[in-house]
């Protein structure tokens, strides 16, 4: 599973998630802060300025997980 | 687990799961297709225009799911 994530470890803050999207032109960033609150940066292009910046507490970057990976089921 | 996510079937397509993010001007949609693929949108402001789109194949977006939820280990 950790091909095409590269971690970082964030000393004090937490850990950085490169995470490769398939997509040479796009990327993936997460920071996941050791409160569990998430920053998510979103790179649509070669730009080193992301294209979207969304700052995330935990239950909100978990469901957008499950989504993602596709464990989330309805209640 | 369901709340803040609505959940809306696209006939023929897949579902569409459009996510709150805890902050009223941002928000969260995924598409996910039959075929597995998913395509993410970030809303960051209030406009109808997502703010970026990153199409993903189930594989890349099992991952950013995984480290988004907490549920990433390194190989």
């Amino acid at each position: 599973m950790g091909q095409g994530v590269h971690v970082q470890e964030l000393m004090g803050i937490g850990k950085r998630y490169d995470i490769d999207t398939g997509d040479r032109s796009t990327r993936v960033s997460v920071v996941v802060r050791r409160d569990g609150t998430r920053d998510l940066y979103v790179f649509t292009s070669d730009s080193e300025e992301p294209t979207a910046v969304l700052e995330l507490d935990e239950e909100h970057a978990r469901k957008i997980g499950a989504v993602l990976a596709g464990t989330f089921f309805e209640a």
